[in-house]
């Protein structure tokens, strides 16, 4: 159990007059309550009450191996976890629910809840916490960008050799993440040469480099429960001007959105920037995802960098900083580093360079 | 697109009232359209209207390789794509809705319906559908149940150097199946050693095998977007009586079942063969999860074989059947295998042997 989480937590609930709240990701209830559980496709929610009598729905395949101070309810696949859940909302008048629980679990809640009571997404409770990482997370979110740092070098040498299928390099990149101590990957790693980099969200395949293609390498790893997540592009044995003017522009608006982030400044105005450097030099419609994501015991937190965040930096967030360029059917750019929100400005925690660099 | 699933599942809709149906499960909108996309995070949803206007709803982020005969509703980041549908619902009067749906688009869109229209969750007019397997299906599973009992026998072998240990072996269980013509793998393989194997669910860690060890081998490979599914259960260099015991008691519970499949009998009655079987001999206790499940592109499907599920067998249905005994701190035992339901039995999808085996 984290108090001082929980207690956050239930300040939140408080101040947005939630009196319960349904908790279901993994990782949020691990978080609180230092509890890891791979639930699959069975019910597990931790039910915070202001009251302060919190409640964990375990399914009896589930293995608890520590004491845990709060109502513990084992049920079995016989029974409806929901129908359990709602018993302990009788008292309720408002539900928070977690934001992405399956519509199956919810509306049997809501069926059988009384009927003055009020459900809203109410995940926010726990996001908000979570977007402000405690001094221990922050040093964990360091090692882990260090371990990436030193990971992608590997992966670019090898990449030198050109002799690797997009798929393979991919491998290489899990297994280099593994060798430096990560548990897991964030996310599956992305290699993509040439054209394909042109797909921000490309699956490795069999594709092979060539003497002039882009290679965007997208990856992060898993580190003491914490996510890397970094972003080069680099060329092989050749660049055209038309990739050197590109990558450039990249780099320049990854580090004005860098330069300016400090607490008080609105996220979306981040994005705004980095988008305007791209925009002006006439490359607007190839830059077509937001500029970053929030990161921390998942790869994607809640909260973005995007137009449609207005929300304010604070000290302690971390988030990432990803322009891109595509020019379907040639090559893509991007450039990517993950950064934490200090008193009077941030601290990039990727460290490997952002020079233009030609290999092979 | 494939019409005749698509005109099964609105039969579906119309008998049990639902006019418009949510589907957001990306393998059910790939069984129904033939387009398969990994959405992530991002709102992914076919619509159907039991009045032929069907849409897909995209995030521009995603690739659309092929002409669709449907309407497309593009939208981007900065877009909410649940009020979009929502706009798609002003004539409704039920909505079904997957599942699995996050309730952060459920939430908007029920918000943001009309006050006569009603919500239900849906998507049994697609699980349904989907149970029965066409031919070409159950020929895909065929195929992929063969290269399991394929790969599930160079495990073994490998099993029986004894110099593994389990995270080695789940990694050389993958390397099998890719090397088979797997390009992915249905689940994480679970390899477990010992007392390992008394956590039906355990994840492989750095044990190594020791003589008396029983090694419970769980593991599929996903083969042209149909998976796979089996367990055995082996022992290395030494068998115990009560090992012995436990294993033949898990086989007969195994072939009970198996032997009662036909059309007609209630899935629930099969489970209850098999534990009864188990329950009989006092190890009722130590069976505490149902005896199967379907499987299909996902390798977990709708529908049980357990206690609460009394729907009827019918023709061309594919589910495992797996009981376990699993004996805290000492060992675990499960033997499962995928049937097909014919017209008059099943055929048994796997043909690696369930005799006792001592390896190493």
């Amino acid at each position: 159990m984290n108090q001082k989480r929980i207690n956050a937590v239930l300040e939140e609930m408080s101040s947005r007059g939630i009196d319960h709240l349904i908790i279901s990701e993994p990782s949020s209830i691990n978080y609180l309550i230092n509890y890891e559980n791979n639930p699959g496709e069975r019910m597990y929610v931790l039910l915070l009450s202001l009251d302060g009598n919190h409640t964990l729905f375990l399914n009896k395949l589930f293995y608890l191996d520590q004491e845990l101070s709060l109502n513990i309810v084992w049920y079995d696949d016989t029974q409806d976890g929901a129908v359990l859940v709602s018993q302990y909302l009788q008292e309720a008048s408002c539900v928070g629910v977690d934001k992405n629980w399956e519509a199956k679990f919810l509306m049997k809640v809501m069926e059988h809840a009384n009927d003055e009571c009020c459900f809203e997404i109410g995940s926010i409770c726990v996001d908000h916490v979570r977007m402000i990482k405690d001094e221990e997370e922050r040093q964990l979110m360091r090692e882990a960008s260090h371990i990436n740092d030193l990971a992608i070098d590997q992966v670019i040498q090898l990449c030198a050799q050109g002799n690797m299928s997009e798929i393979e390099a991919t491998q290489e990149v899990t297994n280099i993440l593994q060798n430096l101590g990560c548990t897991s990957f964030s996310f599956p790693a992305i290699v993509a040469y040439g054209a394909n980099g042109a797909d921000s969200h490309h699956e490795g395949d069999d594709s092979m480099l060539h003497a002039g293609d882009s290679i965007v390498i997208d990856m992060g790893g898993l580190y003491k429960g914490y996510c890397s997540d970094m972003t080069r592009t680099v060329f092989y044995k050749e660049v055209s001007e038309k990739q050197k003017e590109v990558y450039e522009l990249v780099r320049k608006a990854n580090e004005a959105a860098e330069a300016m982030i400090k607490p008080g400044v609105k996220l979306c105005d981040i994005d705004k920037t980095a988008r305007d450097v791209i925009t002006e030099a006439g490359y607007g419609a190839q830059f077509n995802h937001r500029l970053g994501h929030f990161i921390g015991r998942d790869v994607h937190e809640y909260g973005d960098v995007s137009a449609s965040f207005d929300m304010e930096v604070e000290e302690g967030m971390i988030f990432s900083i990803e322009p891109g360029i595509y020019i379907q059917g040639e090559f893509g750019v991007r450039i990517e580093d993950l950064v934490l929100v200090t008193h009077d400005g941030c601290e990039v925690l990727n460290h490997y360079t952002k020079d233009l660099l030609v290999i092979g």
